[in-house]
């Protein structure tokens, strides 16, 4: 009999999460089948070609059929109707997951198009800025994290079959309540993709600084935002429509701060500006000791590759 | 007779950029004597070490004698402090040049400090998050653009040797005037460092989320702005107080339209959202197709090294 968690996993949505997903199914667990389904024609069609499952369903209800695991990787708005689009060839017995940015409201939305199934969400804390089926590959979650996060009745055997799955594609492990995984990410990731498509946007509306001339000398510290702010627009707005308290709460907090550097920017209050300036260093050497980022300088981006 | 535009350059301050002046002279103006000064002992002793010159000189009036180019490499704010040190060794026909990150002040500075010399500012758009003397590297110019701020009374031909110089080291030019240059890198590199620098104070002093959790899920966008918040405080400082007017402008540009998104969020106005974050991805195509950034996911990160 087969170690794997699971015997048949389906996945819906088959964008950058879920294509990885499925190629990491394929390359990392061999017993397990993997079962694709995506709303849009068009990426059915492109996931059989890039073979991003063993199948490719053509309806939501065939892709559910024999699954004992099945994994949502839709924009968090749209796992409602994901989820009921599913419901008929569902297994009481199945479990149900999913990867969205945002838990506490993809937890209630799931529970009221599913009750009376087993649903744990969880959230692989990886990605990249593209999107779509050609975008996903196999190791897209290797040394990332993955927060699952059970509600209080889960069972406690398929909280850890999850584990397991995540782990075989290469994640790390925590589990949190979905309130506090939606204030953490507020901070590592909705705020930072906020912040950054705003100032992309403002860079590109200017009268006296060309949109030519922001591209041009962007080097300056300008494209580290772009890449973050081209991130699929659909997914994004959705993540900061059901994740709003807790980014308004962070944002707040983020305006303060911006308003004190400000104010000492004003002044020419130039040891306010130091000792912050100081104090943000420290958190860059955790991230790589912790091998959350390449530790090359600038990312180690191929301008300058062969710097010896 | 040789073709380089300069017999001998000095270089003063010999952090990132002075640096990888050093290395890049040597690679790539093999005609060029290049002579190195810091005012920090320690510095010189490293830079020595390094190879950062062909002669490291120990005292600024030494730095500077001979040499036709002499291009000043240390935080803005410490300009006219450097321009008045080597004063005495500075012969009447040497060209002098900086790589400060804002002009108009800068050029006054050094107008004020060397009287009667000729004076051509410059900035090359160039860098990594490292600091000191061995942070720099030969090609960290290649590709990437050096603006010249000529003032309006400069030699055309002392213009024409500068620009030959740094397209020597492998940068592109532009030249523009020192208030246009200071609006331009206000949007592409000082507001950018600043949004930063802020972002990443807040996520290490909130309560609800630990500075361990920021570090461990920084994956999720967060890390992008941890590299340019470890940029050296110093010169980082002095870019805020030399270029205040510029940058206070742009954040109130950026702030204005981090109002309007947050107002989208409060009121659940997702067409808004969807609309801004569509507009944002045209200007990373134009960074990348400009050849201003790496065109692979996430910076091309080792993480994702054999995705195939």
């Amino acid at each position: 009999m087969s170690d794997a968690p699971f015997k048949q996993v389906t996945i819906v949505g088959l964008g950058l999460l879920g294509g990885s997903i499925g190629h990491a199914v394929q390359a990392f667990l061999p017993d397990t089948t993997v079962v694709g389904y995506d709303a849009d024609p068009e990426v059915r069609t492109a996931a059989r070609a890039l073979n991003l499952a063993h199948r490719i369903a053509d309806t939501a209800q065939d892709a559910a059929t024999g699954s004992d695991l099945v994994i949502f990787c839709v924009p968090v708005g749209a796992m409602a109707a994901a989820a009921r689009a599913i419901a008929p060839g569902l297994s009481k017995d199945a479990l149900v997951s999913d990867v969205g940015s945002s838990k506490a409201t993809v937890a209630a939305a799931l529970a009221e198009a599913l009750p009376g199934h087993h649903i744990i969400p969880a959230h692989p804390v990886a990605g990249t800025e593209r999107s779509g089926p050609d975008a996903g590959f196999a190791t897209l979650f290797r040394n990332r994290w993955c927060i699952v996060t059970p509600p209080a009745d889960a069972d406690p055997a398929l909280v850890q079959r999850l584990v397991a799955f995540w782990e075989a594609l290469g994640a790390r492990i925590d589990t949190m309540d979905a309130d506090h995984h939606d204030k953490v990410l507020a901070v590592t990731s909705h705020l930072p993709h906020l912040i950054a498509y705003t100032i992309v946007g403002t860079a590109s509306d200017l009268e006296q600084v060309t949109q030519s001339e922001v591209i041009k000398y962007s080097a300056g510290g300008f494209r580290d935002f772009t890449r973050i702010a081209a991130s699929d627009p659909t997914m994004w707005r959705d993540v900061f429509l059901t994740n709003r308290d807790a980014v308004l709460e962070m944002l707040q907090r983020f305006t303060e701060d911006l308003t004190e550097l400000q104010k000492a920017i004003r002044k020419g209050d130039g040891e306010t500006l130091f000792d912050h300036f100081t104090h943000t260093r420290a958190i860059r050497r955790g991230i790589i000791e912790m091998g959350q980022d390449d530790a090359r300088p600038d990312f180690g981006r191929s301008d300058h590759q062969g710097q010896g």
